[in-house]
């Protein structure tokens, strides 16, 4: 049995997130219906991380065990002419039979984009949050600081997901940038709770626009409570942008 | 009389152009539609050029007389409540009377954008034409030229413009660069018969694959034949990038 990784790039404002659902377009029925045109048999395909409705990537992994024998560049070229136009593969390569592109995963980097002008841009429509009032990037960047290191991140959380599991993840870095009129935040963690960015980047909009102080980050990661923090920023300016593995487990360097 | 000049922002791959026709959305017309809003009586707006469908604009200057008296900074911020999307106005300034957006424009600069890789690019569809071949892009910067100067583009002309008018045209300079899998071909030229650009990039890139030598250009423009030249690439890759006046007609430093 081999076991192949798949790294994809899509462009989310035509799908309904990755996981398969009922009645609605994901990344993840799109690939599987075409990489069955490929490999035979049930194919049962792990995504690296369920992803929401209009989120895009510039990097997803997911992993398939097959039997075929096709090799990886060929794999990928022809899984490619079966995509459409906003989802591709950009590497197929084989890794050890333990890996899992969920499991295995040590890290995620998000981005989220902002445009931060009064006037919008029209290349960046479903692609960036649209901002009009001046965003103060050094308030923005210091107020991030705050949710940095290992945290409960309850208060960060919608509902679906609390109190069933561990709330606890770390984050290793909340970076925020500006390059001419589009702000660009990056944060790693080795993991996310449902809308755990969103919610951040909802949260910290409400420090640029002097709702809040950028103290209180903390003070609503103390609280655990939902209710406190802001509002879940829109899904189109979210990109999940790198992922990363134990070296050992991919038998490779990623 | 006020002359107001209009700098805007399109992803044209929804409009047929900028020019108003009958039963097809064009930039000119969902323009005109919005600032009748706003300023009274009929508008007789000039654009700066012809675009094809499809074609996409950085820049693209417009102006519009009228006696209004809103203040240029509300009336940008007023038309582009009322634009959708894909179409943003970046600049509103008040010109002399005399400036006319295509009759006072000295040059213009295309973009033409290439995604010069075996897999697509998501973020790029209908905003970049997809090669596959490996680009030479000192072969085709060198075969590009070929293009600078004072010519006859005849042979870079579709039919419908022939004969019209006068055919000659110069080209300041047509670079090739390129940045990791994206190849840019910048031209400025005092203007563009119909499709000169698309044909330009169409024939350049038989010169890449081979199926001509860089010499090849200078003897299509000397035989003034459309069917000796390449075929006309595709509009999506293709944008106006920057529009050029004399500044005195301007009034303005542009």
């Amino acid at each position: 049995m081999r076991n192949f990784l798949f790294i994809l790039r899509f462009d989310g404002g035509a799908y309904h997130g990755w996981q398969i659902q009922k009645d609605a377009r994901t990344v993840q029925e799109v690939f599987q219906t075409a990489l069955g045109k490929l490999l035979p048999g049930n194919l049962e395909i792990k995504g690296c991380s369920r992803t929401d409705a209009g989120v895009h990537a510039n990097m997803y992994c997911a992993s398939v065990k097959s039997e075929s024998q096709i090799p990886c560049e060929r794999l990928k070229m022809a899984v490619n002419s079966y995509l459409p136009g906003d989802l591709a593969v950009f590497e197929c390569q084989e890794v050890p039979e333990n890996f899992h592109a969920r499991y295995s995963c040590t890290g995620k980097e998000y981005v989220y984009k902002i445009w931060n002008s009064p006037v919008r841009e029209p290349f960046l429509r479903g692609r960036a949050l649209h901002y009009w009032h001046p965003l103060d990037v050094e308030r923005l960047h210091f107020a991030a600081q705050n949710f940095v290191g290992q945290h409960n991140f309850s208060a960060f959380c919608t509902k679906d997901q609390r109190g069933e599991m561990n709330m606890t993840r770390t984050v290793n870095y909340f970076e925020v940038e500006r390059e001419g009129n589009l702000v660009t935040m990056r944060v790693l963690a080795n993991g996310y709770l449902y809308n755990m960015v969103r919610i951040m980047v909802g949260t910290l909009l409400e420090v640029a626009s002097g709702r809040r102080c950028p103290e209180d980050i903390l003070s609503v990661l103390k609280s655990r409570d939902r209710a406190l923090a802001g509002p879940t920023a829109v899904p189109h300016g979210l990109y999940l942008n790198r992922v990363f593995y134990h070296k050992l487990e991919m038998g490779v360097i990623c």
